[in-house]
């Protein structure tokens, strides 16, 4: 099933980027192209990708002008050669020429973030049930559409923010007097719709929230022998997310565990923008 | 001389960030700490980088908390080792716990464009008058703080946005008829106070640019023999910019071919963040 | 635990309720009050209520005019008597005068839904764990200060919003086949953060809905009766929800089938504004 | 003829609206609907009501998919029996479940006002010229669609805001020096398009007021045989306008005492939400 | 009694005036002038102008850096001759010169407005009632600057938006059908609470305009002896406004004729701005 | 070729102008106009002119109602007479009535800055190179529009903002300790797509600016004979722009010293608005 992106977060994050480029004017579009020229052009992928944003490339040229054409290709998340066509457009020139920029650090961004969560997920062996997921470690300002590149990518969302759900970290526990009692106060203050989450970094700790009735517990910079010892341990009890330390590297064994969840901050923290170029005709 | 950031620009950005995280509130932190319980926490530099963005990270805490104390640590720019302390703040528990997040999301990501940053101009050979600079593919909505961070990175800037100067691409040149018309059609249009830049990717072209009143060329893919042919062809008449295909690894032989300036889209299309973390106390 | 409101969420609001009401200023204010006139102002409860919203008008009179003083009374979630004064201000007359409306017409709405929550909250006899909690029929813009008073009032809030948790409806089960698919379809693609909550209108979808691991499931528009069976059927696999044609009358009853959560809209979709007055000295 | 509701208003509410509840996406709905998937749907009014807001519900459903389509039933002001279809719409699944808690979240209130103002209205006994008008007590940020809904309703507004018209309040009286004063003051400084309404407590207040030339009289808690004196007294030279202590019950009384016009707070303060479901076929 | 400007009023605006001067820094004073340098300088006439504006000037330091200190001059309204210093300020030196520009251009606007206004009231004749207003041909956007600058220039505001008063012009006459009937309309659909006023170009429409019951009747166009006319024929039954065709040099004429209000939209919309320097010790 | 004005400009400032003026309906409008009316209008010049600004009317109409057909006229820059119809609109009546003030309002300015530049561009004598630019002496919010109105106008724009270009000032030259010390720091710092401006009030400045690299001149109230002299002295070396005590008087002799550009604050900060009315058919 296709991932959804509320056009209501995308505009809103496209009339800020389009404020910040040409809020005040393209001084060499203005000067160079005459007023009635009209160009297609072509978002062309020069590396192999994931294909990802072409909705919000869209609402950049329309943002611009109304009146350009956009003709999508790919669909979001396809796996795309180099020199493949993402998506094109047709309309006037200059209109096309003052939205490049900012439509393409939009797609360049999503599909980079796109790209590594799918090399992440291909990192997990074939029949594992272990997911990959990404973490609030968002760039300001984009976590609707990080997110989403995320899923596009075949990962899987963490919480939204501050508010969805409940993930108890070492602060929270020296607070509360212990992982139990912190868990305790969560489970009678927090939304009955919230997950609660609690962050250990020792087994011993992993029995506790058990027993305590987490839902979820995120074993923090553990080995993978100690993973490996958590997932024997809860037994199916709690739904355990392996977090800190992750690389590429270490998926195929960390998902070997069993563990059910890898969250990955690098995904979006990290994620070097795809090369994506505008060719005209 | 130490580099500048508008308030005006980092409040606007803070509370689009706080409102992504934060507003829905904090379900775990108004369940697990008490109302009055107070902390001090240390941000702490995992690995060695390049300080950037405490002013950011102090607007977080006082738009949360207008009495969180904040005391800064090493001023922008300066290199620090793993282990130091980069800022601290001290205040009500809650307001630390609601704003880490952010705070750091700000900051491991202007440290990691300062520190990239800091790296390729490290690369230009001592004496040289080389320039790294940036380039407009920077994060929508976070262009300010970027570029902010390339120059406390000890890199330059290039142009703002669409409004501040003439960068005359190919489209633009085949759509006046030639590098001449499309540098005449500015010179004609353009406010007198932006630079006329024209991108040409032949020596011929590099002529025919610095005939026609070209500010600056950019050489667009050269190779560095060609880059050092352009050098000796515009004998100081123009200020020269390498771009496309730049590599810190190219960036000693590429600056001693004496090209003024090197645009790098890297240093913010592709600034992994930084590893810092918030120590409490 | 006292509630938490972030003031991030407190001025956005604050300041669209300013400019609407003051937005083309006070030209009664101008004309009849001095310049320089100073006043002290107590607001007073005209009816026994529940304690809510101080930090809101107090933001919309450092809003207006920084130089006010504010002086807080009972805490949040304190049950006064009529005549108690909830909070005083001083300060320029003018300023005071031109705040007031917008002051009252918040800490009016948040006391009248703080109010009518405990209402609900001390229906619940002794002894019950049954927890009152809100929806998602909140008013347009207020959901943050809303979902504040039903905690102040003693209540708990159902999910944010449509990212924060699964809720699976009537048109989501026909739509995925049937419940036990929909839920699959939930398991596998929502965040394992959100809980996945399931509405069913018969015993036997219970049945399907705990078989196939839903967190929680919604009892719609179900007799006392019926969740009395229920909750004999989920024997605690499940939490427990009744939803739909609940009347303060039905709390007592309804508790004392052991359901898990009473979620109630009317706190939020039909509390009258709690009476307040604000009065000069 | 019809009221009116600028788009204007009604866009910029709509979007804080949606980012509300759809900022962070749905994922209930992204889990379970299929992207091709289209429905139709009709709100159905479950009670007696006035139709209105149906142009709101049309905005929230364009701001989420401008291809949904919105088909318009009675139109505002209409009352309209329980079953009856308020207005439908049709298009991508998906889209209309996205919208549809925001969508009734406005229309409910909308009619709830709407509805309790037409209590009102029909309360006035026939022949009577006395209007029922609301106050600035309306819910912050909601003021515009709520006026809106008081004139669907049969009402009559009063001042927009505090820079429309003046009111003269005890405070001001005091501060001027009397209620003569006052209204001097208020002539000579504010604009002559506004009105110079004053309120008064006892009918020698009333007097003074007339004499100084104030356009309208505020009777502040009067009973009704004060206000029927009021009305003998003013002789038509005067608009008198009784508040304070009003309810249903008295408003036909009220308005046999001739009273030009009965401001009423309740009707949007109080106004629970109408019961509207949205049936999909 | 001073005139009063909203904080929520001017802040809007300023953050809007600094974001479009500043948003991308001053690469001018980062590079020249050091972080630690300060300076203080004086905003000083240059010509003789009424003083308007300190306030928002104030803001815009403020909101630029809040540890500039700002020393307001002669108040609001008051009369300066050239060489006056209006008000000064004293800070970090980069933070006053990137306030400068945006500070000034208010106040040279506001200071404009406020000079012209007084020309205008200065020509009513002294002992004349007429008051001089403005329109609603204000700059979009600044139109709650500017009728704070005609008040602090000795005129009256006229309303203040589409919302707050009836003017009935030729068109809703020609829609009514008459004047009296487009007066009768509004009367029982307008709020009370606003004032009708009704254009008409003769004198028999200022008949039939008083006969309906107008507050106000605009003449439109007419001469001074059609003005004095209508004076004559109004007999105080009506507020009576001149109207367009309206010249410095005609007021004193038009005041004569005893017209209660001359409304001059050139207040607002032909303002020069006032010459104010700022002067750096 | 014609000028450029980006819609993602033009919206935001039509909104904000729109909010201002509807946000609170109209109650005249509202009142006398059907619902169902229809008309047709016809902006016509009322004065000789320059069109300017046809496209932010056309989204103001829009923008309160996207069925309003809008018909363009003359296209910006045409010289029309009075009498010209320079756009009409055909739509329903109540939301051409309600946009009404709002279009001129930004038209008749707009029109006005073309118009004033044209004059200023036309005193140039034929066969002169010199240019007519504006300042940065904008309306606050309003740059984008006027700049735009500036180029219609004939005029070329100065630099857009603090961040686009350098213009060191004498609080600059004074903090860096001499004018070749500040264009060094200037040289080093600044962007190298930032032209540098220098002002200097004396000859021996020029001198000065030249030799240390400036790329601009500023001759700051100089007089025609010094500023000849500036022009001998520079021989082509650098842009001369001579700013300050610009009188339209003065224009054709200062071009006939041959300075490259003439910058003139009154284009923006003191054009009076252009008469432009809305009849109706």
């Amino acid at each position: 099933m296709s991932t959804e992106l509320p056009s209501i977060v995308i505009d809103r994050l496209v009339r800020i980027a389009l404020e910040e480029d040409l809020g005040g004017g393209d001084v060499t579009t203005e000067a160079c192209i005459d007023d009635e020229a009209r160009s297609t052009a072509h978002a062309v992928a020069r590396r192999a990708q994931i294909a990802c944003g072409a909705r919000v490339a869209e609402r950049v040229f329309m943002l611009v002008d109304a009146a350009v054409e956009f003709h999508p290709g790919p669909n979001d998340g396809v796996r795309v050669d180099e020199t493949t066509t993402l998506w094109s457009v047709r309309g006037r020139a200059r209109s096309i020429l003052m939205a490049e920029r900012v439509a393409l650090n939009f797609v360049q961004r999503m599909a980079g973030v796109a790209t590594l969560t799918r090399r992440y997920v291909d990192a997990v062996p074939a029949g594992s049930k272990t997911r990959i997921t990404d973490t609030r470690k968002t760039t300001p300002g984009l976590r609707a559409l990080e997110r989403f590149a995320v899923r596009t990518g075949g990962g899987k969302n963490h919480r939204d923010n501050l508010g969805s759900a409940v993930l108890i970290k070492d602060n929270h526990i020296a607070a509360s007097g212990g992982i139990a009692e912190a868990i305790a106060r969560a489970r009678s203050r927090a939304p009955h719709t919230s997950k609660i989450e609690c962050e250990v970094d020792t087994l011993q700790g992993l029995e506790v929230a058990i027993g305590a009735g987490a839902d979820i517990v995120m074993l923090d910079n553990m080995s993978n022998e100690d993973i490996s010892r958590a997932v024997g341990i809860a037994a199916g009890r709690v739904f355990l997310e392996a977090s800190g330390g992750i690389t590429l590297e270490r998926i195929p064994a960390l998902a070997q565990t069993g563990v059910d969840a890898i969250s990955v901050g690098a995904l979006t923290h990290s994620a070097a923008a795809m090369d994506i170029g505008l060719d005209f005709e």
